[in-house]
């Protein structure tokens, strides 16, 4: 992963450039995470981001809701959520509401090695981000808030 | 994909938030992208990756090469290839150089595919953070191209 494209220049126009730099540090810090989650966690960031959604929702999620809330692309949730079942760290029961739906819950030691998990995830990424003033982290995040409303609001308006 | 966890305040740390808010972006806009491009070219964005990436290189690339440069995480590189080869769009292989390596490259099917879905690449993004003004998507840029260089510092600092 480079930022050689973002950095081009006029070659292409602003708004892809956006796009290769959001690219660009979402795969360099994708790739870390899961590293270090893979050889201090045994999980994949997919499987900690299933985890972390969960952890919102004591109650549990339906298959669907959990797909839409999922912030990490790429995996495919029915095979992420078979394997951390057969991983103890979620159950999956049918839902007693909708007998077509199936609910998945955290189990106490999904919870606990989410917490983990947790712990480390942000540790590392004030360690990576750490040379960055605060000033600066904040231009990123009203930035990056602000791109994401524009690519919202252009859905609701019916240009996707 | 929402942006809810990016704007929860001090509840984390504000670099996992900038972290939440690249997700949230990439999350979107990957797969916009992803659907635009399965519905009008036929492939995935992990698919035209690959040939923007061959595209740099009219004299082809290792395999090796081509998976350091690829900037879509979440590809299998081997099986990316294979499909590719089978839709006619590279070719695969044996070096010159060195018997071991793969040299694949872009056909001139694939080379034209590839023009026509970049065109489509770059309105969409044109459209989608069109409402955000050259000042805003500038700032933007600036921003991910900082934080892109804080985190291959702090790896080159042995931090990573």
């Amino acid at each position: 992963v480079t930022l050689d494209r973002a950095g081009d220049g006029p070659a292409r126009n602003l708004e892809t450039r956006v796009w290769l730099g959001v690219l660009a540090v979402h795969g360099e810090i994708f790739n870390r995470l899961n590293r270090a989650f893979m050889r201090e966690f045994d999980i994949t960031l997919a499987k900690f981001d299933v985890l972390a959604q969960l952890d919102r929702f004591p109650g549990g999620l339906t298959q669907g809701n959990l797909s839409r809330y999922l912030k990490v692309t790429g995996g495919n949730v029915t095979g992420l959520v078979r394997r951390l079942v057969a991983d103890g760290l979620i159950t999956r029961e049918m839902s007693a509401a909708d007998r077509r739906a199936f609910v998945v819950r955290l189990t106490a030691k999904g919870a606990e090695k989410f917490k983990a998990a947790r712990e480390l995830h942000d540790a590392l990424l004030r360690e990576w981000f750490g040379g960055s003033s605060q000033d600066d982290l904040e231009v990123a995040l009203q930035s990056l808030m602000r791109l994401g409303q524009r690519v919202q609001a252009g859905r609701r308006e019916g240009s996707a």
